[in-house]
């Protein structure tokens, strides 16, 4: 049985969800990054960049969401969490997740971890300072461009959603206003409603 | 057939050679970045993001590296690009390709788009100065924990292949020294050698 190892509050949050959708057995196992337990030599041994998520599996170890969110729908086909015959409709949905990846989630992460691009206080500080700006921009591309409706590829729910559904939970926390992107945020509701997204919060909250 | 819009010297080289070792049948259109063309009111309809490399296929059209990457392997199944029918080799060459994106290629941005994430001009100096040092940690990562050689997955090429080299080409300009990642600067040296390879540059050096 596979093991998934995350962390809350992080995006690993997505992996969990579709793990959860797709009706997986799995052991979930929680890190502490206030106790750093991502850099613990055990870890690093499981995932040597010390980040989650990682899912260890028999034939060896994922990390990345994109990539375990694609293994999860390939390796769960009745689950319907991406369309596995439709390599244009497959390559939209990565292209979707590796924009949240490349782009929205380091714009995040100008926010809490400025230290891995800047050692001084100063510049730390004004990463910080541009960057709701930043997130605010990712998301209103992803509403007048991206997002679709009612799911983010349309009217069937992807691999896309969970992760979509992961970095708006990131929203508060950025300063982004719902009400500058309604379709997302009516998304992000649509969402939180999902038997699946409530128990994978469930469990990363217990 | 697809019109593939690159600009020379951006990740667009990955999407490139990968169309070329699949034999694809594209029309290829260069955008300059010195004279802001990936900004024009007429690019920015087919990429809102105002970035390369964009693929505009009869279905619609496609952005984002690795979602690219992966369109190419699966409408092109003769050039054996990815283990189309084994979902964790599959997901292996989507966790490089997810890292390249996420992390290695935003780590080389710092030195030369800082202003994406800073307005002042001392932050923005402070991230060029850092970024050399990111970019390293990075490769060194790959090389130890990553790639399996002789190609990035292993025996067989795939299109993580292009990718990571497509980002060993920033080297110089990074300060990165090949010595610290012989088999990344022995893998550089053997995708040099690929006829897909040379084609996809010349075209973009012509």
């Amino acid at each position: 049985m596979p093991t998934f190892y995350y962390a809350p509050g992080t995006c690993a949050l997505a992996s969990h969800i579709a793990l959860e959708e797709a009706g997986a057995k799995y052991d979930a196992v929680r890190l502490s990054f206030k106790d750093n337990q991502q850099r613990s030599p055990e870890y690093l041994k499981i995932n040597p960049k010390g980040r989650v998520p990682a899912l260890v599996t028999e034939r060896g170890i994922l990390t990345e969401t994109p990539a375990i969110l694609a293994y999860v729908a390939q390796t769960h086909p009745h689950a319907r969490l991406a369309p596995l015959d439709d390599p244009f409709g497959f390559a939209k949905i990565q292209a979707l997740n590796s924009y949240l990846c490349s782009t929205v989630h380091p714009a995040h992460a100008h926010r809490v971890r400025g230290s891995r691009w800047a050692d001084d206080p100063a510049a730390i500080e004004e990463l910080k300072r541009k960057a709701p700006q930043v997130v605010a921009d990712c998301f209103e591309l992803i509403e007048a461009e991206m997002f679709v409706g009612p799911w983010a590829m349309g009217e069937t729910y992807t691999i896309a959603d969970p992760y979509l559904y992961t970095l708006c939970t990131w929203w508060e926390g950025d300063s982004f206003d719902p009400k500058r992107a309604p379709k997302l945020a009516a998304h992000r509701h649509r969402m939180a409603e999902r038997p699946a997204v409530q128990r994978a919060l469930a469990v990363e909250k217990a």
